[in-house]
């Protein structure tokens, strides 16, 4: 269960109010284009394809041989896997990320590996992206020399249904390959094959992360006064006129969470709008309590120029108690308290001590860290998004931005030799 | 070695010269407070501390059974290991930060562990961080209950060298404690014992990182045109208007240097000055090139707010080539070039690109991701942080805004029962 409390901004249900035509006509305008080709919608259909979870599933089952999980792939094709795979691993297979091109890195990932008990996952939506083939070309050659002919089964392909390279490699050597559908953008494919085929390797409960998106899907229909994307939409657009949204969550589970979530936010919604105005926001990734010894400082008396959201687990899956100990009587005050308990005031305090530093904050409370809550927030998160699209007048499925870098990058390669 | 390159900010060299008296005063009230005691100075002096490494050597020489490396700890206790032990790990003990509270994750640890080839290192220079504590109490009953009274032999403190509970317990019952000397701040104690212990355990070359910190002490003093940490410092300052400092990484082994750096940044600098005005910017940790897939679009056609320093290795330690591949000759510019050649390149476009957009950014050259190199940044960045403490008027060494964090939370601990 998912929950926003807006107690320390005591102006926001009038401002809801207020803004609810707004915020019904960016719905409405951003259901309008949802049949359109290349409208890239297709993430509000993926907690309904449960054809695609059978498929995954008959796979994990015939492959239950793997105890290293490779997974080549950056950007959308790894930091939503990574962040889940993070909080949910309950099967003890090793996921190893390749979503950089550091040699030495690789290098010792390659003499640690056993092949034979590896499975390589290469992931990219077009199938040319330079970093995915560089790492994937090296595994490729790795997988050959050490496994012979037996080499495909030691790897699964995750790319467009129909075109790139990738999908044309799976199809001359009869690879194993799963689809992102044409409509799904990186940045929101975390519950197509992206996410759900390293998740099934790790053990997580499938089901439950894609009916808690169902939820969040609900949600974002139901009307405005109880729609929960629309409203955090709204405190992210009623305070678009500061520069940093910072992004706290309190689990250390959910640790590569925000980094996720920078990559939504930024690339979504960091663009020129119609009339070329530079618009977007800056999302800070931030953790609890870690960061109560390192941003909140900043937090507390630096410059009030951020929007704050706090990502709190209401209660824990398994506890322990703190217990006591002689000789250490500074300590007595966490004596027969739990972990859990001193997680959630820390969260508590903080949440009272921003507030109090004058920074406008919110919180979002997660019933617990469970694939049901989080599968909830994250197609929350990608609605609120897309709404904020339609609020800012951006297309939030594009990245017209970053070609100018992968140009360059070629033409240095070329003359470098 | 660490090169900075401001070719993108043309009227950089005549700002210098326009600002060298302003330079000299700051460094010159900075060096004035050296030997006042309180000044938090302490960490210019860590990096010719022979001595303290001597005992760490020999401490890690009698203890070769340590196949499992706990660090409870956190902020700046934790920060600073973490991102050198991950870049530098050669021993293949395996490392472990409790640097939270939440249970799940505690739990998971405890049970995985043998603590007959388990140390665990309490750090916290006070002696009184709750998490550090709760966390501390967990492992302590732990090691208790599985060892008898061998408990004493795994368990190691690093804290204030006089004071504190952590320290009256050492005293207490006989522990080895190594000591956080008491002009040295958490976020500046990366050379003290709290970095150097665990990095002896990871097998780093700590002779190198200490001389690279002894190299970055001499740039601070040279004269202001070549002193480094000044024209860093000054770089900060001339843009302090934009609200975003973007710290952005081209090293996978560097990843969570951009955390430590957050904090040392964030932590010392964001504070009212002395008429009460919020000064400081905001610290954004990136990580290339994973975040041209995340942030880039956002620092290409999103608002101008941001001033960027990129921290870019100019050689490799080791280097891979990429093999050619039969079928996928989409990828044939990356047959034959090397994984490292493919990553400069893409830092080199993307500093192009990032200035092309208008955004105003700086290059940070390592020579190689080395100790030597690596303990020259960071001691750089520490001299840095201590020089903006000057010229914004703020103390760079407390931090009296998360005071209230505190008190509030074992308000609520005794509140909830």
């Amino acid at each position: 269960m998912l929950r926003l409390d807006t107690r320390f901004l005591p102006d926001f249900p009038e401002a809801l109010k207020a803004h609810a035509p707004l915020l019904e006509e960016a719905r409405r305008s951003l259901l309008a284009k949802r049949k359109n080709p290349g409208s890239m919608l297709g993430f509000l259909d993926l907690p309904e394809d449960t054809e695609t979870l059978r498929e995954i599933r008959r796979y994990r089952e015939a492959n239950p041989w793997v105890e290293d999980f490779v997974l080549i792939g950056i950007g959308g094709s790894a930091l939503g896997p990574k962040a889940l795979e993070a909080a949910f691993n309950e099967s003890g297979v090793r996921f190893h990320y390749v979503d950089h091109v550091e040699p030495e890195p690789v290098i010792k990932l390659l003499r640690a590996l056993d092949p034979g008990k590896t499975l390589v996952n290469v992931v990219s939506k077009s199938g040319t992206t330079a970093e995915t083939l560089a790492g994937f070309l090296v595994f490729l050659d790795w997988l050959k020399g050490a496994l012979g002919e037996a080499w495909r089964r030691h790897l699964v392909v995750t790319t467009d249904p129909e075109t790139g390279p990738l999908r044309a490699l799976a199809a001359r050597e009869g690879l194993r390959a799963f689809a992102i559908p044409k409509e799904v953008g990186g940045r929101f494919s975390v519950l197509s094959p992206v996410g759900l085929l390293p998740l099934a390797f790790a053990g997580a409960d499938l089901e439950a992360l894609l009916m808690g998106a169902r939820k969040a899907n609900e949600t974002a229909l139901a009307p405005v006064e109880e729609s929960l994307p629309l409203k955090t939409a709204l405190l992210l657009h009623l305070h678009r006129h500061l520069p940093v949204h910072a992004f706290m969550v309190y689990s250390e589970r959910l640790k590569h969470l925000p980094e996720w979530f920078v990559q939504l936010h930024d690339e979504s919604l960091g663009k020129r709008d119609k009339e070329g105005n530079r618009v977007g926001t800056t999302a800070l990734p931030a953790l609890g309590p870690q960061d109560q010894h390192a941003q909140v400082q900043l937090f507390r008396e630096g410059p009030l120029d951020k929007l704050l959201a706090m990502v709190v687990p209401e209660s824990p899956l398994e506890d322990l108690r703190i217990p006591p100990a002689e000789g250490l009587e500074a300590a007595s005050y966490l004596f027969g308290k739990t972990l859990f308990g001193l997680l959630r005031a820390e969260a508590e305090a903080t949440y009272q001590a921003l507030a109090e530093a004058g920074q406008r904050v919110y919180a979002l409370y997660l019933s617990q860290v469970s694939p049901y809550a989080v599968g909830w927030l994250l197609q929350h998160l990608m609605w609120q998004t897309a709404f904020l699209g339609e609020l800012w007048g951006v297309n939030a499925f594009d990245q017209p931005g970053v070609e100018l870098g992968k140009r360059l990058t070629r033409a240095f390669l070329e003359a470098w030799k």
